[in-house]
């Protein structure tokens, strides 16, 4: 079989039916010009962000093709969910070390059903030769002013947090007998952005971030960037109730609060909005618990059922300190 | 030293006076939230464009940091005049084996001063660990419709090309000991976006790229979105005056129509717009010239000084077949 071209690449795996964006309202034009054009509807903002996976760093060698794709494009969406922003495209730079067709076909396999999924089509980008490194950025919508910031916590805001905690990172850390293997990789390849509840929040909720580096370390960044602090309930922490079978409470607690990886999200509201919260959270079929308090003095503390101080030492994912 | 963490690198190096965005009427939010924003005016359209640099395939081992940086911005930057669109800012993922705070200096400073000189801030990305690879988007406007997109191209219009091409290719085949070997680094690393050109072009030219791959495969991706062909005058192709020092017209040629990485711009324009072509080249102080015609047979056919038919071989860079 004679040897791919980039050309091929692209028109083979990436612009096909179902991944390649089409021209639409939003989409001017797609893959396969010098630039991508978005047009923004007026009393929109365009909210951005990229991230990168690079083998042996962020996923190991040999990584299913078609759940790493699936992993790439979801933690970028789960930066739009966490900006209240709405996904109306994303762009791709894959560098690999050759054209591996089987490896491609379930790449774009994994791709396209993740962008058919979640409404992002592939608008362009790059492929080259390289050590095995994916880049997506992913472009979303979100109503001027509304958007999610990490800097718009005030004192006595309520600390939301979505779904479940731990899981994810304890799919990172070890194997594990007393868990099924299918649902760790779920976990770690295939989190759920939170898009309905993130676009819901926006103007609603006061700061958002998702959980990436882990609670207590992305919380951190919502306080920094507030100049605030927090309390937090540890008891009301949700826990993933999988990790029960593999550990004790407090173990399981721990990796719920430092883990990261589980693109949950951390969202903050004054507590006159707490009915529209849990409206919110119903509405978009996505568990939502209040987990404390942000406050007026710096750092976060948290207590235990019974209103004792505990500190945690490892706070959460240093990139350049693995 | 206590090691930096990746939150002090983006603070040190890359959120520095002059190179981070700051808010605006464009930027709405830059760097340190999950995504940054931008506002598109009413009227204007967002081009974006993703090119990747990875080290030992797109440039050499122990590349100069500073230069290298700008590169990575210029040849983005090159993707947005080839579209007519006018920068407004840049996205940046880096991958480095470790934290080298000299080579993170030189790095940003450059990337800080081609920000500087072509008004295109830095609004966000990814660092991480890996081989050395940089990837980055650049994002800018254009009028609604009047981008000049490869497929506008009609048989009549004229062929023209800015400045002139060949002497990067040299740079990137041979260390020539004719030439200065600043010149080379020049051309090769600090290449000119044409965006004055290709902004003014906007609305006025009918099809527009940049030379990345080389003359002859570009003006082939033109021709083929367009679904027409070309005839070059071989005699009006503008060879760099450097290469004359190095080598025979002939070979000087060659390198002009297959080398790529000049990053001039060929458009295309009805003969009708000629005047307008010739006063846009003059009021941006670019040099432009008419090197053929459009035509409706398939396939670019070259012509030299005595009306004969010429071929060439090899028609222009391919990613995967180095």
């Amino acid at each position: 079989m004679p040897r791919l071209s980039e050309f091929d690449i692209i028109k083979t795996f990436f612009n096909q039916p179902g991944l390649g964006a089409r021209p639409g309202e939003i989409t001017r034009l797609g893959i396969g010009d010098d630039c991508a054009l978005l047009s923004v509807p007026p009393g929109k903002e365009l909210a951005l962000s990229m991230d990168t996976l690079v083998e042996k760093i962020h996923f190991p060698e040999n990584a299913p093709p078609e759940l790493l794709a699936w992993r790439a494009l979801s933690v970028n969406l789960s930066d739009l969910a966490a900006m209240g922003a709405t996904p109306v495209g994303f762009t791709l730079s894959l560098a690999m070390p050759a054209v591996n067709e089987s490896w491609l076909q379930q790449f774009s396999t994994g791709l396209k059903n993740c962008a058919e999924k979640f409404h992002c089509h592939l608008l362009g980008g790059d492929t080259t030769r390289g050590p095995l490194t994916i880049t997506i950025q992913v472009h979303g919508l979100v109503s001027s002013g509304q958007a999610l910031v990490r800097s718009g916590a005030s004192a006595g805001d309520n600390i939301y947090v979505s779904g479940s905690l731990g899981l994810a990172a304890l799919s990172i850390t070890r194997f594990d007998e007393a868990l099924d293997q299918s649902l760790l990789d779920e976990a770690f390849y295939k989190p759920v952005p939170r898009l309905a509840l993130g676009s819901g929040a926006a103007g609603l909720a006061s700061a958002g971030i998702d959980i990436s580096d882990g609670l207590l370390a992305d919380l951190g960044h919502v306080c920094l960037a507030s100049s605030k602090g927090a309390e937090l309930q540890l008891a009301d922490i949700p826990v993933s109730p999988s990790l029960e079978k593999s550990m004790n409470a407090e173990e399981a607690l721990a990796l719920a609060l430092t883990g990261g990886d589980d693109y949950e999200l951390i969202l903050t509201a004054p507590p006159s909005r707490e009915d529209e919260m849990q409206t919110l959270a119903q509405s978009v079929d996505t568990p939502l618990v209040c987990i404390g308090k942000i406050t007026d003095a710096e750092g976060i503390t948290c207590f235990d059922g019974l209103g004792e101080q505990r500190t945690f030492q490892k706070s959460g994912y240093q990139h350049f300190n693995a």
